[in-house]
């Protein structure tokens, strides 16, 4: 298996050393119930127990702790609070027909942490040791992973910059926590394609910004027009970029098209890691995946909102969709756009393509050998 | 005086309201002690109270409390963590020659805390009331408000989404805090003028962004760029904007030009306020002074690198330098530009323009009549 996480084994220059071994374990007293995965609003319950691990310019990495979870206690000043130096990381573990609890690709995650970090001027770590932890923390509530094949535990990696003064400067303190969040089958009343609102008035990201990160700030600057788009009679935004409107991204998820190109040829295609696109793993998984299979075009390219335009004219779109770790995939129906409805081809609610990257990494996620496992 | 607080009183529609009158004060039972305030670290020392506020949509605005400073327990899936949904101002109390403590344009600053917090998705409020509460706060921690003309207390309001779920969506749960640090004279040993690097790599603020409005994000993502400008030999960045390379601010401060320009005429120039420029509070007051006084050209208008480069080479550049709450007024020196260094005309360190702003704020600010004085 290409997808397989255990491949990608990568270790960080780290020092101080965040280290696996030394993690303290204080078990909780009282368990909360578990709740029905179906209908869960995601990211509503949390389990039992989190991980932190403080960190200081002077000593490092300390001991990481699994702990009862519950709040935190955080300096006033903090930089995470006043000036967003914080970022963090979604991934999910699976529970398998074989009941095997299995991460998907987790060490890209890491990477993409690390990659944050660099931006954020927060501290680097060992990626390989911090998904040891999250193994351990997983593995104390891993009552908490769904026993289904559509639910699943999400896992919320956070680094925040505690530095407790006001000076808008590189934090001498940190907080890395993980929480972990049972959250139900993203389809659960079926799949319905989203509408979205294509407008130049907000832009998610740019060159020389920090969209390629996944940091705080991209996301509650994002929330406003959120809720504009859903003024506008849409479900989500489709951010646009540049004087040639080029289509960026989803909500908070990756785009792809599946079209005929300017060219007659059969192309699945997603904008280039350029810098204000974030690199998904499952964008990441999806281009892997069908490079593999052969069957059509593959690209990181250029897409404009006057090419989606005149190839719906054309009749040359084929399927348009979402990528991110929530839904895998999520089909977009309608486009309005200048004050106009663009209609996306999307057979059944669910078009070929969506259905198909669906099932196999669906597949991958609940049934292959991954990091956890290896470890476990 | 045009420069008064007063005459800028303004309420917002607020429902349901924050109401300083159900203050509940519990004073801290031990005081720290004060430090001479020459040569303190800017805010790294805090008072011995803070003002906390929370807000949840059922019930709007709870009762303000003026409690001992401390920690604040938060859920660790607070949306100001994970996706910066957060704002905060800058402001300060002076004492004056008289023993009274003085605001100056407080009302500024909440109805830019306003703007902010719509940008943001956060909570609306009644800024004269929250001012009225910060004047509470003030009183209470009087003691450390400098006994100084160059020193004084920095006042820092924060609202903080706190929804304590992972949804990327408007906060149902809010908390407002102000904490008060007392700090130095900005240029405790002698004003030098600072150096900057203009470089197009990293951007501060884009149009459809948030560049307008003291958010978080807009802080935390500069960082990295300063670092840079350190590696670099400069003390800070001169961010630029766009294919023209438009000078827009310095660091964290707005910028202004003094220069004979291109149409020969005497010109004190800023960039406009066009949705990447914050709007600062001494920016404004410079503004409004420099137009009273009515001897040279008072333009918003943008300014490029070519402008500057070429104002340079023919002598017809008198003075540049940032301005903001903590310093006033901060000369610039020199630029790092496209590998070459250019000399900004500093005579004597604090050239006369720049000189003559920093003695009348500063002589508005500990002299005459505010808000705060005013409801006290």
């Amino acid at each position: 298996i290409e997808l397989n996480g255990v491949k990608e084994r990568w270790i960080s220059q780290a020092d101080p050393i965040l280290c696996a071994a030394d993690t303290v374990i204080q078990l909780a007293q009282t368990h909360k119930p578990k709740p029905d995965p179906n209908g869960l609003v995601f990211g509503t319950v949390f389990t039992d127990h989190m991980l932190t691990i403080e960190w200081t310019l002077e000593e490092g990495w300390q001991k990481p702790h699994i702990q009862p979870f519950g709040n935190l206690s955080i300096h006033p000043g903090c930089s995470s609070l006043h000036y967003a130096v914080q970022l963090f990381e979604g991934m999910k573990a699976y529970r398998g027909p074989d009941n095997k609890v299995r991460l998907f690709r987790p060490l890209i995650n890491m990477k993409r942490m690390l990659k944050s970090a660099h931006r954020a001027c927060l501290p680097r770590f060992d990626g390989v040791e911090l998904l040891e932890c999250i193994r351990k923390l997983v593995k104390v509530d891993q009552d908490w992973v769904p026993h289904s094949d559509s639910a699943s535990l999400y896992i919320r990696p956070t680094l925040l910059g505690t530095e407790p003064t006001l000076g808008v400067k590189k934090p001498s303190k940190a907080l890395l926590f993980v929480i972990l969040s049972p959250v139900g089958p993203y389809f659960s009343t079926g799949a319905k394609p989203v509408s979205l609102w294509a407008d130049s008035k907000y832009i998610r990201a740019w060159r020389g910004g920090t969209g390629d990160c996944k940091m705080g700030g991209n996301y509650g600057a994002s929330i406003y027009a959120q809720y504009e788009a859903v003024d506008y009679g849409c479900q989500q935004v489709l951010w646009l970029y540049g004087d040639d409107q080029q289509i960026t991204e989803v909500g908070t998820m990756n785009l792809f098209l599946y079209w005929i190109n300017e060219k007659e040829e059969e192309e699945l295609a997603t904008p280039p890691l350029d810098g204000i696109i974030l690199p998904g793993v499952t964008r990441q998984s999806i281009l892997e995946l069908t490079r593999k299979w052969g069957e059509f075009k593959v690209s990181e390219r250029y897409l404009t909102m006057a090419d989606l335009r005149q190839a719906l004219e054309e009749n040359r779109v084929k399927e348009m969709f979402g990528s991110g770790t929530a839904c895998v995939v999520s089909p977009v129906g309608r486009i309005l756009y200048q004050g106009e409805n663009l209609h996306i081809p999307c057979e059944g609610s669910f078009p070929p393509l969506a259905s198909r990257l669906l099932k196999e990494l669906t597949d991958i996620q609940v049934r292959h050998y991954t990091h956890l496992q290896h470890t476990a």
